[in-house]
Formats: structure tokens, C-alpha cells, sequence
């Protein structure tokens, strides 16, 4: 059965399960959630996820959340991307939820506000702020990353699409690939895998719609 | 074997992990990390956590870090708190990542600079902004908890000890309970849990030892 994945280009969070969906060969297909109109505050949308939020996916009676979730249900699913031993499981949590706490969550808001929301309506000081709080976040991946090849293990894993869930995006918000050598060389081993596709061509959605 | 969790009274996300080290009855004893003076950042705490954080569970060889990943490794280990099926399993799941994705993550940041960060370092407009998101994490935690004693099933979980984890702190930083009244009745509630702890009474280090 077609899974579906409720999702827009802008997300990257939506991405990196869209991701997962390309390179684990899943049968499915996006489902437009029109964000920048409201889409994710409408009852119909508040009842398929009382958390406001992309993704969500469907498959048959199962609906998920959240991007950690998925990504563990389609890695065990599937029988792929998601370590080898029960170590290796726990080590890919650990990058899934460091990506939620440390990485994703504040590269989405400071990507949000310096790119998607009026500049009259940006808060004053809060981009500078988070950004300070993501070089922190750089310099943890970029350090893992020395020396080898992927966060977990040797082969890619759900840990490698959570965290390079906002990296390929070409709007601007501090983050600069020639800063980070080592999360250079990683983003564009994982964009040499069989089936990789950019955000905006793997779902609907993008800025040059509302340009 | 008495398990070690390295942490600091005045961290939420290691009070998570010493709670659920108390109500499952696990053996296990603090080690206080200074981090007021630094103590995330020196060789040694790195060489034991890269990522330069609290909490640290450390169970004979196993190294642990992460509240989310600890949280499910306790439950696992002892079968308690984990939620009674694969469905529910995932539901809690998905709430630690809700946590640590947009609730905890927001409160400790805030709680950090109203209370822990001296007046004149307070990065402008960032307090408020914050509080902003936090108030739609309630909001969607309060509704959640509207006809329901506990996050997920019929009994307390790792989600509820999870997203509580920066609930109980005396320090100011704009969550008045009054103001959550689904919030509140669930706080007492786990407050009544057998072995519940406040979390200065269960780990070394609060604000009073810098006064």
C-alpha cells in the first residue's frame, strides 16, 4: 500500500523522512500541507496531529509523528538504515534526539525567521542568538565527523537524514559549508547515495511559489 | 551493580533520568558535574560525552547519553514506565521527541537566561520570543491532557517524566502553573508517584550554593 507523507518543501524536518522514503525504495507519495496558509492550524489537519506539525505519515491505520519516530518505524520496517546491533540502535537514538534537542530544531526557526517572515516582523536579537547556539552545534557534528564517514557505524543511517535534515537548503541562515570541512564532505557523501533528491524536488512546495 | 548518573540539581534534563532512576527502583547514585564552573567542558567529560552534556548514565560498560535514550534504555531494562504495547511504545516516543524538540529544549534555554546568566548578558528580545514558543508547547500539552491523567495509556510513562522535566523548578521563567490547569492537575499527579522527588532533593547542585 502507498504510504503518505504530509509534508511541504520548506520543511526540513518533512524532509528527512521523505528522504528515508526515497532511500529505503518505499512505495509513496506526498501530500501537499499548505504551511505558509495555514495548512497545519485547520481542525482536519489538528486531528490528524493535535501537534500542529509536518510531517505525518499514514500508512494504512497506522499515523505517525514526529520526524524521529518515522524515521525509526521505516528503518524497522524496512530493514535498513538503522545500525546493526542494539549499540549501534542506541547510538543512532542518540544522534535523533540530539539532532531534535541541539541541531534541527533551532536551524529551523533562525531558517524560518531570516528567510520566510517579513523583516519588519523579525524579533529583534533572536537570530543572532540561535545562531551562536548552532555554531555550538556545528562544531559537535563537525568534530564527530573527523574521521569518519558517517555518524554511526559504516554505512549511512536514519541518524545521517535526521541531522542533515536543514543543510541542503539554499536559503541562507548562517550555516556556510566551507566553515565545516568535515560536515562538507558528509552532506555530499549522503547526496551521492542511489535515489538522493534535493528538498524541493522530492516535495511540493517552495519559495518561488509565493515569489 | 549501582548504576552512576552524572548530573547538577539545576538540570531539567538530568532530573528526567534521576526521577526515572527513583521510580523504577534502580540502584543508583549521583556524580556531580560542576557545570557552573565548567564542568562540561573539560577533556574529561568530553572524552565521555562529546557532545558536552548532561545527563551521563553510566551502567558497568554501557555509556548512555541523551534523556530520551536513557529514558527508553531504563524502561526497557526493567520493564517499567515504557507503555504496554508496540503502539503505545511509539506514542511514547513520539512525546519524548515533542519534548525534546519543543518543550524542554525552549525551558531550559529560558530558564537559563532569566535566572542563571547575569542581568547584563541577557541577550535582548530572545526571553520573550522563547516564552512565545513555550506558551504553544503548553497550549498543546494542556489540550492533550484535557480528559486524560497521563500522556500516553492509562498509567505513568518515560513521556511524562520527560516532559515534566523543567516543570517543577522554583526559579521563575514566565510557566505559571494557575495559567495550565490540565498541566497542574498532571504535575500533582506525578507528584503523588511513589518515590517522586523534587529535583534538588534527588541531585547535588542548586542556585543556592552560588547565592
Amino acid at each position: 500500500m502507498t504510504m503518505q507523507l504530509h509534508c511541504f518543501g520548506e520543511s526540513g524536518n518533512a524532509y528527512k523522512v521523505a528522504l528515508a522514503l526515497e532511500l529505503t525504495g518505499t512505495d509513496w507519495r506526498p501530500v501537499f500541507v499548505d504551511f505558509f496558509n495555514g495548512g497545519t492550524r485547520t481542525p482536519e489537519f489538528r486531528a490528524l496531529n493535535e501537534m500542529g506539525e509536518v510531517p505525518v505519515l499514514v500508512d494504512g491505520d497506522t499515523v505517525l509523528t514526529q520526524s524521529g519516530v518515522i524515521l525509526d518505524y521505516l528503518s524497522s520496517k524496512t530493514g535498513k538504515l538503522g545500525g546493526r546491533s542494539a549499540a549501534e540502535r542506541r547510538e543512532v537514538l542518540r544522534w535523533l534526539f540530539w539532532d531534535n534537542h541541539k541541531l534541527s530544531t533551532q536551524a529551523g526557526t533562525v531558517r524560518f525567521l531570516a528567510n520566510f517572515l517579513p523583516e519588519a516582523k523579525r524579533p529583534e536579537g533572536v537570530i543572532p542568538f540561535l545562531q551562536g547556539r548552532l555554531k555550538a552545534s556545528y562544531t559537535i557534528l563537525d568534530a564527530h565527523l573527523a574521521g569518519r564517514d558517517w555518524i554511526v557505524g559504516d554505512g549511512p543511517t536514519i541518524a545521517d537524514l535526521s541531522c542533515c535534515g536543514y543543510l541542503y537548503y539554499p536559503e541562507p541562515f548562517g550555516f556556510d559549508r566551507a566553515d565545516w570541512p568535515h560536515i562538507d564532505r558528509w552532506l555530499d557523501r549522503i547526496a551521492a547515495l542511489p535515489g538522493w533528491k534535493h528538498p524541493y524536488e522530492l516535495m511540493p512546495g517552495n519559495p518561488s511559489d509565493r515569489a
